[in-house]
């Protein structure tokens, strides 16, 4: 994610060289998934044992326990520090909760100051996203015990999370089957909606976009995206088992179809993804349209960061799923849950069909969040029954 | 350790208000420790619960088992790409190592790619950085299964290390008792010799130095620097075990005397280290002294990078674990070991008495290194008989 939500990256094809040298050597001792590494890694041809998971998953020399743990780390995004904090440490939980796995055991952070920040400045950010980060930890029933700090031009902030688990705790990521449904904890437009709010005070780019939003409603997006992004996917992990779902992923740096065919690659059936419905942050869409192929957020390629659980349910659950995820997360801080499409037989890729619904969603505590009802209910298309 | 190997760095008083921002909040239920984090937050007055250990020490869930781990990245300090990420994964393993930890269930790597390199560098560089830190994981007996890359200004390498452990792995770094013996496992100097080696192309610089030394003798201390910091400290791990260490930390940022304070400060019994004995790579006393007082190795506060353990050992076994590392660690990479102080009563400090003792160490290979005996030799001082 970092790569494409942060300055200038080198070609996908270079890092692909690159991050190949981060495959396992011993694919027999361990189930790899090394986030970012993987995520590039499994872009390449052939399919590898594991790849794609979003943690890594070490089978432990003590009875029958395994080490999960992920890594992640990146650039700040949004202004304010504290919320900044918290969407690092989400995102870098939501590799656990993807695998239905509810609890950390440990966080280590991963931090770097600016150089540029005079003592002042430094005194006054650094902390505040040092505690966004703790309490969003915290808020996953876990705790930052240690960490490393470095100078560095750019601020970094990022962490480890790692736990110790019983088989019966997480759920890989490989067992949908034909008839599955494929739900989204979190909506889409995230990217959109921070690049459209430093545009607020770049005019040239604002024209572009002026004439299909307000100003209004791009500030009432970011909110929503910078809340969204800090939001802890752990209610969902939670329900993964309720609700026997089968598999998932979250959404991150390659975009809703990115993780989407990341995920089908690694089914044990011969299965495909076919995406019909598009839950966006409301307004998002037409950004993107105006912006031409900028963000391919239509497409499903525009990065996401810290983005919602994609899981694969059995058909019967996944109404279930939603109406639970929306009464739970009601309230501050939580997200939603759409149907967006459906598990058949197939070449383990995902698509997303011509011409998909796009589900406006709108910012919570406006007008239309307060008069809206459909934004976190299944509202599954006509596609799907 | 980054922080002072590395580019300009803020006041250490910055960098405590800052890290003290990663203090656990639940000092109760772990026992905390975070490398650079705990090494900064350690300086901080008073006394607190396992501040100072090189790890996080985490009680699991799962019968009396603890999750281990620690993690650590900075800047490129060598030439070579190999060796670097050789350096870069001895420095991250070395924290479980101080602490008599021999195994290790599972590393990551963090790693950020220049935005100032073009493809053709990144290709030819990035790659042997990542196999120099697979290879050093591999001769650490575990394996690197994931990480996090990204594009930053400047190449940043380093990992995560994590293992869970019976209680009997590892050995809490606060048993010390008077009339222990300080033994310390590479010889310091490791900053002065890659300063040393950047001079030879500032002619200003150089000719502060070329009176006392040999552009031959830089080369040479270069590469035992540079094949010292790429030396695992597992062997002496294992030893910690064997002759029933009672303390031991790794030597690194805050330099032989930093740490030794350190760990003195987080002693059960009323103790104090006194070292009379510094072993340094050959020649780089005499380039310190000619710095004045730029590097103050002799005071034991130059910063080491991937450094010896410092291991607080029962007076009757020290000798023996110097020469088993001594038998065990000939040959290439290996390390040798030296007797440099005692533990005595006293108020938790470390201090080096006045004209300690300089033990001269050659580089191996070098002429007289293959005359000398003595370099991993015991050799008390009179001090200490």
């Amino acid at each position: 994610m970092s790569v494409s939500t942060s300055p200038p990256a080198p070609s996908e094809e270079a890092l692909l060289k690159l991050l190949a040298g981060l495959e396992p050597d011993r694919a027999d001792a361990t189930r790899k998934a090394g986030d970012q590494a993987s995520e590039f890694v499994q872009q390449l041809p052939g399919p590898r044992l594991g790849v794609g998971m979003d943690c890594c998953v070490i089978p432990l020399r003590h009875g029958g326990l395994s080490l999960v743990q992920t890594t992640d780390f990146f650039y700040p995004l949004v202004e304010d520090p504290y919320m900044m904090g918290r969407i690092a440490c989400a995102n870098v939980l939501s590799d656990l909760y993807a695998m239905g796995i509810t609890e950390c055991d440990n966080m280590l952070m991963l931090l770097s100051v600016s150089q540029k920040m005079n003592d002042k400045d430094r005194e006054r950010v650094m902390p505040l996203m040092i505690q966004g980060f703790r309490d969003a930890a915290e808020e996953g029933g876990t705790s930052v015990t240690g960490g490393q700090t470095v100078i560095n031009p750019w601020i970094i902030v990022g962490g480890v999370a790692s736990v110790v688990c019983q088989p019966n705790e997480f759920i890989m990521p490989d067992g949908a089957v034909p008839g599955d449904v494929l739900v989204l904890t979190k909506p889409l437009g995230t990217q959109v909606a921070v690049n459209a709010h430093q545009w607020l005070d770049q005019p040239e780019r604002w024209n572009k976009i002026k004439l299909v939003v307000t100003k209004e409603e791009v500030k009432e997006a970011y909110q929503e995206a910078m809340f969204s992004m800090g939001t802890l996917n752990r209610t969902a992990a939670g329900l993964m088992h309720k609700f026997q779902a089968h598999a998932a992923t979250d959404v991150t740096g390659f975009g809703l179809l990115g993780h989407a065919n990341n995920l089908a690659a690694q089914q044990r059936n011969e299965v495909a993804f076919v995406i019909h419905n598009l839950p966006i942050i409301a307004k998002m869409t037409a950004i993107s349209k105006a912006c031409g192929n900028l963000f391919n957020l239509i497409q499903g390629t525009s990065a996401e960061t810290s983005g919602g659980l994609l899981v694969c349910l059995p058909r019967e659950q996944a109404a279930k799923f939603c109406s639970e995820m929306k009464s739970q997360s009601s309230g501050a801080g939580g997200s939603g849950a759409w149907i967006i499409g459906i598990v058949e037989k197939g070449d383990r890729h995902a698509r997303i069909i011509d011409k998909p619904r796009i589900i406006e969603v709108p910012p919570r505590g406006s007008k239309a969040a307060n008069q809206d009802n459909s934004s976190t209910s299944p509202s599954p298309s006509p596609n799907l029954s």
